[in-house]
């Protein structure tokens, strides 16, 4: 019994599908390789503030081994309206992550949201996120792969394997092999509401492994909106199998400009990453 | 008890919350008024087949009663693979379309799902409807806002009532107030599955009608992908206050180049809009 | 394609499944027919506050088209706390039924909950229904199938249809044919949260009188918890085809015992009732 | 922000809330304390078979570190028939499963369906599991509840946090403070079909810590119902906190009476649980 029927596999995602046991896409991004058989660990703010704030963060979570530095620029946001301290830095806050990137030495995956800045962002950022909104946004996904970046691709909070795997195989068959999966979360029905909006669907990552070649890495931050799950659900994924683990960091979690509920401090990143490596080792003997 | 927190009303969607009980919107297309009190009836081809067809479709549901014509030309599909049978017109679609409308004498609703083709769907579509997958690509509603065409913005299957006014706000706040709603169904677990993959959501018809004014129909035909709960479903939304239903209609419904298990034929189309407009008197006597 | 997989259908409900197109269940209750063509309305108290008041509600709800009074005696809530205001009369409030019944002329239909009360039902209930939470209490429904008293059957909230008839199938393989489903609302993930807790899924509708000759009833009251859709989701349910619905109705709505939210005043009912009528006459020229 | 409104933990849950931080209740079976900071491994067969495969069984999972020996003897099926190869011993297997634990030296735990066999598990079944689907069988609780012995209380997989701790609590409130939580998956739209049927909710995990003193453990096996999700489940359970994992183990799985798709051989179940308790030593240095 497959998670994907033969015929899809077959007929809709025969580049996404694994075709044998042993085929696994390693992506590197910069000087790092995702899907190699080691654990991916990405930190970073969940908005970009400043040129000084991201540098600081990003040495924090390098010397705490984190290897791909992570930060917004453009944040699709629910409502057209944002509070004074909500701020989209845009263009500059992709200048500022190219710079730290070079700043601090790793290389640094960012979100884009329209169309019109594929061109500024195949040039400043190592590696493109495709946010959960966009997920099922053809014409971007069919840009984004024209850049030939490795992808970042996470997965709708309502959709499931077969049209998260759909939208990997839009981006393969329009010619980009570099495209890394990643779970954050699908909307559920009497989850421990009212505090956590989506469940971390974990059994996806074997599920993924199973039937695909690709490397699956999970946001527990951005899934959970909550600190308190976060450093919980990050050792799960990495307990089940995952490549990787993305995290928001902050200085002052409870003064970052976006979501400052779940990021982490420092230390807690520290703490946490150190755990991720032994619960790493002990899948990996 | 509201359906959407009065936190939100004030400050999320203070423009498309619903000020006062008696006001609403009424959104002109073509010379058709949707939400002005009467029933609106959109029928037409899942994807557009050829100018023909598309005419003959056209003059078959105006006469039994569709005040507005619908067809696709753009489809965004769950793979980038298409049968042989599947075509999308894309340019000539819309153009078939135009001169359909214009032959027939309805307008026409269309999805758009490219920011590229904004201004050749401003130009030739009477109504933009933005499909599901992209209601909350939110550089596509910016962009479509500024047409100032009537805009048809279907709900994502995996999204709020919250999350849809929220991208409603974002048309409304860019200056085009002419935005229809269009429920197609949510993911549920534990559907009657394998064979309907939405519930169509028909409580968040009062649940509009109660915080916002902006007028809201259903699309059985997409919601439920099965042309036996097409008519059920249909009456339904009628039944339940909705201020219009649209619906998949083709000459042979299993010839239909994609999704031929939901569309009616035109006997069937017929009798189920007599049965609408007599179950819409019910409730306006 | 067919709602259950034909697998289930031949091996697993084999006595629920509908052999032929014409096959269906009449279930008679008191004197009058479920099932047979003919709407029916249920309408009574959420919970049985006193004879007097049962009494006054049956003869109001009868006046207004009602064939069978409701009314809760024994009640599961999620907390074994009752506020002062909540009663739950139990054997007192079965008596109380049987009385109101027999003076009114309606018979009457009460929740069981507790097998050790399955011969005081079998004796002054004339259908006994089983509650969402039971409809896998595999033991429960033995022993009701055992006394061939009219049974309904109501859905779970986080069960499909699948289970749902596997549950019919043991009341019906336990010899009892008197079955007569009810949908009263699934668990879904991102509904007009917070004031509804479950969608009603009207498309089961069909998919039951496709698959089974049981007669199917929807509960908008308990569904949907809120007074303002139960008239729009009611007559959403007879537009669908549902063989009937069933309503909570108070003389005083707001200074209901137990559930006060969603009931319906006298005159709100009556409107209801004649409203539903005429829908039915639509779809029953 | 917690994850059950204050009110509710103050008026709805009171004995099962955590009133301090440091609160937590540990709870004995046989010789065995679940929730004492160890890490507790539950194995077994899925239903009971015979005496000497329980014991051959219970042998192996306690040379592997189990302990406590699982077993079914009544199992709730979807549908009421069964095929030849499945068997459900009732009182038989109860008397199997009391003899085995004696001689293997474990003690065991059984589900219990029905409240006329209450004082016989009472008697031979050193912890009394309450399954899925009765959770919200109250007079069950409460039948429970008045034996005094350990209770494994599995949620619902369409209800809520708030739901089961309010099934906890009438267990609590009815003078039984032995109550162990499990976690068994959520019924979720999306997940990576048709394989697996729930989501496994590990979210609870920390959330059940933050607010009631109960234990918590994750059953992988009935949660994912697939052989290859067990595994990598059951060290995400561990490595997100749990107090113990719950597993089936079948000599030769695939010809297991019930559930032949999800057991793990005895060399499967002892190298898993080497990985858990090296895990838990990760999060315990």
């Amino acid at each position: 019994m497959k998670d994907i029927a033969e015929h899809d596999l077959q007929h809709n995602i025969p580049l996404a599908r694994r075709a044998s046991p042993d085929q696994r896409t390693v992506v590197r991004v910069g000087s790092h390789d995702i899907g190699d058989g080691g654990l991916t660990i990405i930190g970073g703010p969940c908005t970009v503030e400043s040129l000084e704030q991201t540098i600081d963060i990003g040495e924090h979570v390098k010397a705490s081994g984190a290897r791909i530095l992570r930060g917004g620029a453009f944040k699709p946001l629910t409502f057209p309206y944002r509070s004074a301290k909500t701020f989209e830095l845009r263009e500059e806050g992709v200048a500022i992550l190219a710079e730290a990137s070079r700043r601090v030495g790793l290389p640094v995956v960012s979100e884009l949201t329209d169309i019109r800045f594929v061109a500024l962002f195949a040039e400043k950022i190592d590696m493109i996120q495709i946010g959960s909104r966009n997920m099922q946004n053809f014409p971007l996904l069919e840009a984004v792969a024209g850049t030939g970046k490795p992808v970042l691709l996470k997965r709708h909070f309502g959709c499931s394997l077969r049209d998260w795997l759909g939208a990997a195989e839009y981006l393969l068959y329009h010619g980009n092999p570099h495209v890394v999966l990643c779970e954050r979360g699908v909307a559920a029905p009497h989850t421990h509401q009212p505090t956590s909006r989506f469940i971390v669907d974990l059994q996806v990552v074997p599920a993924v492994h199973e039937v695909t070649h690709l490397p699956i890495i999970v946001d527990p931050s951005h899934a959970t909106f909550r600190r308190g799950y976060v450093a919980p659900i990050a050792r799960a994924a990495v307990a089940c199998g995952a490549d990787g683990v993305m995290m928001d960091v902050h200085p002052v979690p409870e003064e970052a400009a976006v979501d400052p509920l779940q990021a982490l401090d420092y230390d807690a990143f520290g703490a946490l990453s150190s755990q991720l490596q032994k619960i790493w080792s002990v899948l990996h003997p």
